[in-house]
């Protein structure tokens, strides 16, 4: 029997700091929410280079490998303005054998939370557009960086 | 007691439709999921202005109200590629005193379902940023558009 | 002796008419500038698959050739706001062996101009991403194009 | 006799580096230009915070004072592809009384010019969209980035 899902119990969090541009805002002068699932993707692209050290880029074109979104919940709280540092934290929730769902938190420098994010994300080859396991490196990059970056419950 | 909400039975749908663009997709040659909401935004837009016959420009710019997201709920199902004409559809699942309940489908020419979502935006006034009562002439295009549109249940 | 380039003298005019969008607008409630070039991207789009009845998905897709931008020059003169509709009108300045110029003008509801641009588009094949010939369904979708929608002078 | 211009022939540059991310990227895989744009605003917008030391959210939301673009010339001659980490480094070459004329550069890794651009962008107030004076403040900014950042010729 295959045990083919794990809940992640880590406490390791990915975050990175983000500038809020005017070419994020909209005519209300806050960030066009669109924008921060750009940045969500940003962010997703920075894990993987950084935090799992398998490199974004190279897995989606030389690879030939995708990461699209499955399914996407988020609840916005407090906007965001031009000119404000906002944080966004990703914390993996499960890994399952051919998709991760993420936990996506994003704080102002005020500490208060701007809107939070699940997203379920699948593992697929650009070939033929069908979902894979998760590649070796990727599950080998996670293990590293949850061990190096929080502390395994 | 006043009731502040009405679960929507009719069955009144907005469609519009949209060819995918080169600007709409990324490196897999696939609409880049946060394009389909600015699609999104675009459909809430056109909805406003020709179906409930309220400006929406006017909306936010003259009467200086906002429609942000207050929480989003999206699953994709089938992806979109440049050169396809894909439809949005549009219904009103629920209106609350100050907030609507969208529910939104994409749909291929095949009439596959691409995502679906479930969105709830808010009205709100931009000179203070806190929620209002729907302004009775949206709550009016509504009840219009829900008789002209569709046959209530 | 090959004549490689001809100054084309047609006034043959491929037009658009867009709605500017919240999603196109800036916190200053303007067109944000690069949003212009999606739009002009996209008339490029239409003007193709419909003016010169060359499928452009097809020939960035199946076909992989390219058609990226060389150079641009663009005077912006009167902002655009959103809830307008304004129009985008092509004009094919001169056609190149591996080249088009473009002249684009924006104009608004009231006629006025809002910028003005002259693009040169080269055609490339993505295989080798170097320069290619226009392509001979492109040269007659052009000759075509232009006897059918303007007079040649 | 006002002398209204002045040739800038200081050679001080302003550098900032970006990660070419997924979301710039078009469906040949290379950066989508009008994001160059975007990056060439978010330049600007550095520039004036950490170069001249004017907040540039301050400038245009609390002061209601405007940056717009009133002319752009640009070419591009190297894509720019996903995974890459280019630099864009911008130097003043000409401050007018209403205007700066900007002169920007985009460089790879490899050092390759990517594009080059020349780009006018005008000093106006919000408030009655029409153009006003340099403000003392970016002057002053000016004159102190071009004393501590480069060699005043």
């Amino acid at each position: 029997m295959t045990v083919q899902t794990m809940d992640t119990t880590s406490s390791a969090v990915f975050t990175v700091q983000r500038l809020v541009r005017f070419s994020d805002c909209d005519p209300a002068g806050m960030v066009f929410y669109p924008q921060y699932f750009v940045m969500l993707n940003g962010l997703v692209e920075d894990w993987f280079t950084q935090g799992l050290q398998v490199n974004y880029a190279h897995f989606l074109g030389e690879r030939r490998l995708g990461l699209p979104m499955a399914s996407l919940q988020c609840d916005f709280k407090v906007p965001s303005r031009m000119g404000e540092t906002i944080a966004l934290h990703l914390r993996l929730l499960r890994q399952g054998k051919r998709s991760l769902t993420l936990g996506v938190q994003c704080t102002g420098a005020d500490n208060t939370l701007r809107w939070s994010a699940q997203a379920v994300v699948v593992t697929t080859s650009l070939e033929h557009d069908g979902s894979i396991s998760i590649p070796p490196d990727v599950v080998q990059g996670i293990a590293r960086w949850q061990t190096l970056s929080g502390e395994t419950a």
